[in-house]
């Protein structure tokens, strides 16, 4: 079991990541690490989202929920959850910069990254699986329609919510970027994806998510996410 | 903005908790200050959940998604999130002990938290919204029972997860209590007021819920938990 509170580039070993590389969650993680230069470390490992391998027994024993991303470490353990795998990501190394230094950065950063999820990337994603033919009969096996129409509409007030926020400071999470900011271009992926416009009004949002376009982590996830997929 | 990395009792800042005592989600946090002994520097703001007072503008001014627990800084901050308030607490002090102290037990601990809420305590918090009085008809104002009833059948599946799980090791995220722990017991918490029993087949899951009960934090919790509510 790794027990280092410390990280040392000369040691560290390669890890896996599982995931398909258009999928909103999976970008979360490409782009933190992307952000904490880590990608050259990383083996990515395909799991078709389309033909549902995800869904696989041999996929649910590595994490349960069978969502994607999963990170697999040198020991054997696989991480999932793409704020387990973000927090584990930035605590490898001595200076954290994507899940805040403070208790007070910590708190904020995982509360806003948790209301982007709830409130906007969730509920996309609820939209897609239930109302929208989603990844296909073949995968979608039971929908809920006017859930997921809920879903989508509580997406929509969503973004009027952090364009609000967005008036106020510069980032999703205050004074800096940080994983906050990540769910919620995970949410704007997703959003494409569905073919859901990001309300013309909401200005701010809009402005900030041109800000994010000019990192080159973003820049790069964003170039691989085909029309429509 | 607090910013101190340190933390020093003397000097801290008396915090707002706005809360309902018997919510399962306000149990996480209350049983997070009992294990670091941090409730003598609470101030419970009761907000009376059968009423409905979570959903109005006065509320969700603090909570844009009204939910409970909140708690308020000293500096006016509101953070909201039962993740989000226990990494905070946790930070506050040198010595970490719900949220991990390595990368590889923040990312698990991170993991298996999720994993709590996902499979088990929010799918029961859908269910008991959805497919049961819930709140009540003034507060429930709309609900989906076909939904509901299908994440009360994903929670009874997470128990049997959760009952694997402890079938190997002795604390939810591995060998030590933490934040996952006490998402599980918020779980369990929530099971009771649905009157969801836990399947009598899971026995590493039930004894593993015994063993919790002999910490203080988590008994007096219970404690306070009436029948049916």
């Amino acid at each position: 079991m790794p027990n280092d509170l410390t990280f040392d580039a000369n040691k560290a070993a390669p890890m896996k990541i599982y995931d398909w590389p258009t999928g909103p969650y999976p970008a979360r993680v490409r782009i933190a690490l992307a952000e904490k230069q880590l990608r050259s470390r990383i083996e990515f490992v395909p799991v078709n989202l389309w033909k549902g391998e995800h869904k696989e027994a041999g996929f649910l024993s590595k994490n349960y929920s069978g969502t994607l991303p999963v990170l697999e470490l040198e020991d054997g353990t696989f991480l999932a959850e793409c704020t387990a795998i973000t927090v584990y990501l930035d605590a490898l190394e001595g200076a954290p910069t994507l899940t805040g230094r403070t208790p007070y950065e910590k708190g904020v950063i995982h509360m806003m990254t948790k209301r982007a999820e709830i409130e906007m990337l969730d509920a996309i994603s609820v939209y897609f699986h239930h109302a929208t033919p989603g990844l296909g009969p073949d995968v979608e096996l039971y929908q809920n329609e006017e859930w997921g129409l809920r879903q989508r509409d509580k997406a929509l007030r969503g973004m009027h919510y952090f364009d609000a926020v967005l008036r106020k400071q510069e980032f999703i999470a205050g004074e800096f970027f940080s994983m906050a900011d990540i769910a919620v271009i995970g949410a704007f992926i997703f959003a494409a994806i569905v073919e859901l416009p990001i309300p013309q009004e909401c200005k701010a949002l809009l402005a900030w998510f041109a800000r994010m376009q000019e990192r080159q982590s973003v820049r790069e996830q964003l170039a691989i996410v085909p029309p429509n997929h």
